[in-house]
């Protein structure tokens, strides 16, 4: 074989996904890219913060030497203390700069993290629907996804956490805000999966780690509060990005943070920095981490995401959708009227709407819409989606 | 274990490593920065051309929309055409952006080619010395590093590498101008190595790939000329950054090339890209990638590096140490006078100079200077080091 085993898997697995996307392509080269409604893509439309432009217009004047130079793999002090502060503030446990790790987006920061504490066939718990890369993150390091069921409303089912519990458990990875279900989790579910995890963790000898994907927290709705993963539980890390917050996701920059009460967390933050030199990153980018001390209050408006998802929702439910409504993030995931969800989307590919099948994330008999697109675009899709639904 | 038993196991075999890297930061708490003379580092002194920030200002002023976004997981189109346009001009094949993925740096660039190509247990040839990183970058993937001799003035030596072949041999990782030696691989040299390979892949019965790590190709000496791999042997993968001609390792901008002619190649392409991706890397810095194409003719002056050069080889030269004189990169890798690479190592670091023993590159009874200081630090040490070596 040319290429690895696993990556020609991977490959063929993926046909599918490709082929979507390419007849996307092709919808677009014949109708007119504005004439298609691609929804399929987590890619925010709103553009970063002004400030943002701002703060790299001073920086590329600043004359000091080594600004572009390596700094210590885990990143700029400067940078590394100013996200301790901020979380801080926002955290019952105080941070200091010897808690995060700058890294390479948040798939740079959660690839780090379990490089440093799965072994070989270690199971991490992660709750469906998922985002889809978690299952590669997992492999990557030769550990082995755990997929458990959520409830109906996609709040977490600690009795189907409970029983995926094994010998062999050393992390549960969610992600709050959500993607694919804009499900938030409650202060109480989380106070609930902490002691389970804190049981648990006293019954097998060793700490199951709670590892929280974070990308979204800024992007909420009505008001809800996203509860601290590190108030509820001692043994966490929190894996994040300024990629939709600061609408920044080609630039590759994010962090790890780890309770400051973790136990070992020396040696764990030392693995940390060390994974993150030997997976290849190095560390995170030295321009962008030098400006995001001067971005962590700021953020794109949330309110336009807001109004697209209400757009977005009133439209689908007035023709018969059945979904959660989103408290956070910016994908909808209505379920298909029909079992067969791949069936369904290509339906909405023949009116020229792009969604990815909920299979793609461990959730058959749904289908995601990423509503991080332009009002237009929403107002053009929803006679498509209404005209879809009919037919069912 | 908090940490997994291959990060502990990697953490403690490098608790030396930190142990020097502590104690130089001690002395220079206790003698002043200026006092000590540090050469343990690759991290180039000199700043990125002029035209860097010039680039760069033009960029953060264009207000076209989506310029930080996500794009296509191999980089932005004209990035990779103009890679590959910069690449027709020193080659032979003719190279399209079908044949460029962007990376982060070229860390990033190697994890994607081995782990597009390795299955578990696949061997990878990697001549001694060499980089550090490689034994790490080919563990990542569950490859297996098979270290073979160069000859006594650090070529090639296809005896050895003939000998290493075995039915598991997947790859070649070859690195010219070399880190930590100096030396170019010579055009009869690669022309040489490139029969062996065919014979072998022949007889195995698929390739066996030539990865080349080239982040050095413009740092050379005394019009010496790096020859083209792509030229030698169509089953090649250069990997490279823009880290040291531009000194901007600390952006993570690199790319991975195949060779236009390479079998399979639009597989191996494919899967690349899935393996930027899934490793958590997604893209390659956004800013960066559209800096790049303004910046492929440009280079930070390497007479400078050349003027250290020989400052450091006729200093040490004088004092007695042998070394092969580099051809390329910014390191010099004398023989230590002792068997006993890390003694020595430490005896220099008695005399405030930090340097790096040979063991640590698979070169015991050596030790690495990395020239990429300032000419102060260099003329400061020399008397260091004539002490030093008297004492032996």
């Amino acid at each position: 074989m040319p290429v690895s085993r696993k990556i020609l898997g991977s490959i063929e697995r993926s046909s599918w996904i490709r082929k979507m996307f390419e007849e996307g392509n092709e919808r677009k080269a014949k109708y007119g890219a504005e004439n298609v409604f691609d929804f399929s893509l987590g890619n925010p439309n709103l553009e970063p913060p002004v400030r943002f432009n701002q703060v790299l217009d001073e920086l590329i004047h600043d004359k000091t030497k080594g600004l572009h130079a390596y700094m210590p793999n885990a990143g700029f002090v400067q940078t590394r203390q100013a996200v301790a502060d901020y979380l801080t503030r926002f955290n019952a446990p105080k941070f200091s700069a010897d808690e995060i790790v700058m890294t390479v987006g948040a798939g740079g920061a959660l690839n780090v993290v379990l490089k440093t504490v799965l072994d070989p066939g270690d199971e991490v718990i992660i709750p469906r629907p998922y985002f889809v890369e978690y299952n590669y993150y997992i492999d990557n390091h030769q550990g082995v996804p755990r997929v458990v069921d959520t409830k109906a409303d996609f709040s977490l089912d600690l009795d189907a956490i409970a029983s995926a519990v094994t010998e062999n458990t050393r992390a549960i990875l969610i992600n709050s805000p959500n993607n694919p279900t804009g499900r938030v989790y409650r202060k109480k579910g989380m106070e609930e999966l902490a002691d389970l995890l804190s049981d648990y963790s006293k019954t097998l000898g060793h700490p199951i780690y709670l590892i929280s994907d974070e990308p979204y927290r800024k992007i909420i709705y009505d008001d809800i509060v996203v509860p601290s993963v590190f108030d509820a539980y001692k043994e966490s890390f929190v894996v994040t990005s300024f990629s939709k917050d600061l609408s920044l996701p080609g630039e590759r920059i994010g962090y790890a943070a780890t309770c400051p009460e973790m136990s070992d967390r020396k040696l764990i933050v030392e693995g940390m920095i060390l994974c993150n030199r030997i997976l290849g990153y190095v560390n995170a980018p030295a321009l962008m981490q030098r400006a995001i001390p001067h971005l962590l209050e700021e953020s794109v408006d949330v309110s336009l995401y807001q109004k697209k998802r209400d757009m977005l929702c009133e439209g689908l439910a007035s023709f018969g959708y059945q979904f959660i409504r989103p408290e956070g993030a910016f994908y909808l995931f209505p379920k298909t009227p029909i079992e067969d969800d791949v069936a369904f989307v290509n339906a909405l590919q023949a009116e020229n709407i792009l969604t990815v099948p909920g299979s793609g994330f461990g959730g058959p008999g749904h289908f995601r819409i990423a509503f991080c697109v332009s009002d237009e675009r929403i107002k053009g899709a929803l006679p498509g989606f209404e005209r879809v639904m009919k037919k069912y």
